[in-house]
C-alpha cells in the first residue's frame, strides 16, 4: 500500500493545510462514503454537508473555504479541489498500473517477432508470427496477437483482448478485455439457390494513436484495404465498427453503437449508445447523433439528429410531443368530423 | 452416462408407477421429441395426445390423469409433474456439473493469494496477486482473475470471463463465458484542441450473492467508489453496465440492454432487452421497461413504460396504434380542410 | 511473401496482356489507392478515370476496355474483371490462411477426446473430455472446446472462442474470436419472496455446416432440446440468440440483432442490425426486418417489416414521414378547429 501525509500532499498541490498535516493517505474516495485514510475533494457547494459528516482523513477545499461547523477532517486548501484531485488520480493510476512488467510462464512469442524494452507479456498471451512490438507494451493474460500485427509504444492490451493478423495499433492506446479487432468482415454473395458464398476480406484494421477501445467491442477487417481508426477516436464497450469503416479524429462512441461497411464518419463527432449508421454513409464532423437513433443517410458537419430514421434533434422532439398526444388528437378531429 | 429406473424415479419423487417400472432412464426430454431413454413430463393437457404417440420411455403425469388411449410409455404418476421434472433437473444438472474438480496444467496463481477447498482450475486460468477464493469455486480454463480480487464460495467462472484487479464478488453467482467484470469506465475530459483526456478510473465493481451475467456482458468499475450489483440480480447476455451505475436487489435485465453511468435501478425491476437507460438516473423497485425502449429520465416505483424516450405503456401503444393510422388521418384531415 | 508475373495472373484467369507482362504482383489492392506491387480491376465505368492515376502494377479489366489517356499500369484483359478479382481473392485467402497447421505448445487436450487429421490447435487452446474434432479444423490458441463437443471438418474456430460442453457444430463454419456457443439460457423462476430461482438449461446448441458466426456473438443453449442454427446461415458480431431459438438455412443476421427464447425464424431471411425479435414467434421464410426494428409478433413468409412493435415496411415509412410533420399536422387541427 502507498501512504503519503497530508502535508506532501499539500506541497505536491501547493495548497495549504488546515489540521492535522502528518495524517496518513493511502487511498482516494467520494466525500460521503469515504472510509478512513481517504482523501476526498470538496468542489460543488452543495456537498457542503458532507464536509462535516465524512470519514476522509484529508479533504481538498476551495482556498476560501469557510467551514460553517466542527471539522474531524484535516483541510488541504487549494485553487481548484477537482483539478488538483483528478491530477493526483493520475499519478495514483500511474503507480498502481506501472507495477505490471516483466514476463510470466507460460507465454508465446513466435521467434520472428520483434519485442519493445520494458514489455508485460501476461501468462498465457500469445504473439504470433512477424509482429513488431513497441516499448512499454503491456499484454495481459490471454491476450492475443495475430501474425504481422504492429502495436506502437506504451499501449495497453487488456486480458483477453484479440488482435488478428495484419492488424496495425498505434501509441498510447487502450483494449479492453474481450475486444476483438480485425475479425472478417460480413460479407456474403448471394448464389442462385439461395445460399452464401463468402467473400474473402482480405484487408485489415488501422487503429491510429491515443485510441482507446472499450470491453468486448468489435471491429472488422476491410474487405480490402482498411478498417480505420483515427487518432484519439474513444470507443465504450459492445460497439460493433463494419469492414471498410473509417472514424475521425477525437470522435466518441457511447456502448452498443454499430457502425455498417464503409460507412465514414467525421472528426469531433459524439455518437451516443445504441445508435446505428447504415452502411456507405458519409457523416461529416461535430455531428451529434443520440441515443438509440438510426442515421440512414448522409450528415453534414454539425448536423444533431435523434430518431430512426434519424432527423434534426429539435424537430424529433417536436414530433415526438405531438406523438404521445396522437390519441387525443385523434378526438379531435372526430369532433371535427362531427362539426361539420 | 447416469442410468435410473422408472422404479426409482418414482420413489425419488413419492409417485405411483403404472407400466413397466424397470425401464431404464437416461435422458431428460420433452414429451413431443424425447427420444427411447428418455424421461418426460406432461402437465399442461392440451399437450395430452402428445403422450400416445411419445418415444420417451417414461412419463410424469398427474395423479388424477386418465389415459384415453393405449400407451407404450411407463407412467410415473405425482403430484405436480412440472415440479417434480424441475427437481430432476436440477439434481441431473448437479451431478453432471460437479464433475469438474482439481487443477488443470498449466494454470497460473499468484503466490499471495489465498484458495479456499475444493476448487476447480482449468488450464490456462489465471489469478492475479493478493486474491482471495473462496471454498468450491469453478474457475474454467482461460478465465483471468485479476490482482486484489475476491471471489466468494460455490461461485462458477465459465471459461474466457475477465474479472479486472478490485473487483469483489459474492457466492453462489454464475458468471458466463466473455463476461468482463471492472473494464474501465468510459470517462474522458474534452481538450481545448478537440482531443480528449482519459479519467483514470480508479473504481472497482462489487457483484452480490446469487448473481448472474451473461455471456460478453460487461461492467464497468467506477470512476471513484463502486459500480454495484446487489444480491439476486440476473443479466442476460451482452449487456453494458457502466460506471457506477447500481442494480437493485433481485432485479433482471434482458440481454443487449445498457444502462448509463451514475444510474441507480431499483429493487425487482424487469428491463427486457435492447433497452437503454440514460446516466444519473433513479429508477425506483418493480418498474417494467418494455423491449427497446429508451429510458430517458428517473422512474417512481412500481412503473410500466415504453417507448423512445420512454412513457407509460399504455399511453405508448394507443400512441403506436394511431401513429399506424398516421396516412389515414392526414386523408381525415385534406378532407376536413376541403369542407371547410 | 507471394508473387506472381501478370503474365502468370493472365494465364490463371484465361486474359490478355497489355503491357509489361513480367511486371511482379505480390498484393491486391483497390484501384484508387493501391499501391505498387498491387493487383487492382476496374469494373464500374465510373471508376475509370482512376486507372490513369492508379500506382497498382497491374489492373484487370473488360476485354473491350478502350483506355483514352495513356496508362502506367499493365492491363491483364478478361471477360469479368470483377469475377476474376475475386477469383484471385479467394485462391489469395486458401494461401494466405493455410499455412496454419500443427500444434503449438502448450495446448490442452484431454485423452478420451478424438482428434482429426491435419488439425491447427494454436498454444492455450483447450479440447475438453470426450469431444470428436473433424479433420483439417483449426483451433486458434487460446480457443474453449467444452466436454461432449463435435466439430465437423474444416471448421474455423478463432482464437478466444468458447464452446460449452454438448454442443455440436458442423463443417465448413467458420466462428470468430469471442463467439460463445452454449451458455446457458437466461431461465428464471420467480418466488415468493421476490427473488429468482435458476432453471437449469439442460440443452445443448447444434449448429448445421457453412455456418458463420461473427465476433462476441452469443448463442444460449436451451432449456431442454436444442437451441438450433441451421446450414448456411450467417451471423454477424454481437448477436444474441436465445435459448430453444431456432435460425434457419441461409438465413442472414446483421450486427446487434437479438432473437428471443424459442422463437423460430425460417429460411433466406434477412434480419438487418440492431433488430429485436421478442420469444415464441414463428418467422416464415424469406422474410426481412429492417434495422432497429421490434418484432413483436409471428409474420408470414415473405413479409417486409419495420419500426418497433414492426410492421409492413412502406406503411410504416409512410407512417414515419407523416410523424416528422406532426407539428404541421397539429397546426392544420388547429387552424381548423378555429374556423369552425
Amino acid at each position: 500500500m502507498i501512504e503519503f501525509s497530508a502535508n506532501y500532499i499539500a506541497e505536491l498541490l501547493d495548497g495549504e493545510i488546515q489540521g492535522d498535516g502528518t495524517t496518513k493517505i493511502n487511498k482516494l474516495g467520494k466525500i460521503d462514503d469515504a472510509e478512513p485514510g481517504a482523501l476526498a475533494f470538496l468542489s460543488n457547494p452543495k456537498y457542503e454537508p458532507a464536509i462535516y459528516k465524512t470519514a476522509a482523513s484529508a479533504v481538498l477545499v476551495n482556498k476560501n473555504f469557510q467551514p460553517r461547523q466542527e471539522l474531524s477532517t484535516t483541510l488541504i486548501r487549494v485553487n481548484d479541489p477537482y483539478l488538483g484531485f483528478t491530477a493526483l488520480l493520475e499519478e495514483y493510476h500511474k503507480l498502481t498500473n506501472s507495477n505490471k512488467s516483466g514476463v510470466e510462464d507460460p507465454s508465446f512469442v513466435h521467434e520472428s517477432s520483434t519485442l519493445g524494452k520494458d514489455l508485460y507479456r501476461g501468462a498465457f498471451s500469445y504473439i504470433g508470427a512477424n509482429c513488431k512490438i513497441g516499448n512499454n507494451v503491456k499484454i495481459y493474460p490471454q491476450a492475443y496477437v495475430g501474425d504481422n500485427v504492429i502495436i506502437g509504444h506504451h499501449t495497453i492490451i487488456h486480458s483477453g483482448v484479440k488482435i488478428y493478423a495484419g492488424t496495425i495499433i498505434g501509441s498510447h492506446c487502450v483494449l479492453h478485455s474481450g475486444a476483438v479487432i480485425g475479425s472478417d468482415g460480413f460479407g456474403f454473395a448471394p448464389q442462385p439457390d439461395g445460399s452464401y458464398k463468402t467473400i474473402p476480406q482480405l484487408g485489415n484494421v488501422v487503429v491510429g494513436h491515443h485510441v482507446s477501445i472499450g470491453a468486448n467491442t468489435t471491429v472488422d477487417c476491410a474487405t480490402l484495404g482498411s478498417t480505420v481508426i483515427q487518432d484519439g477516436v474513444k470507443l465504450d464497450n459492445l460497439i460493433q465498427i463494419a469492414h471498410n469503416a473509417e472514424i475521425g479524429e477525437n470522435t466518441v462512441i457511447a456502448a452498443q453503437t454499430g457502425v455498417s461497411g464503409s460507412t465514414k464518419i467525421g472528426k469531433n463527432c459524439i455518437l451516443a449508445g445504441q445508435v446505428g449508421v447504415v452502411g456507405h454513409l458519409t457523416i461529416g464532423d461535430r455531428v451529434t447523433v443520440g441515443a438509440q437513433a438510426g442515421v440512414g443517410k448522409s450528415l453534414d458537419s454539425g448536423q444533431i439528429v435523434l430518431g430512426s430514421p434519424a432527423f434534426d434533434r429539435k424537430k424529433y422532439l417536436r414530433a415526438y410531443a405531438a406523438f404521445r398526444n396522437l390519441p387525443d388528437l385523434l378526438n379531435r378531429i372526430s369532433e371535427l368530423e362531427k362539426k361539420y
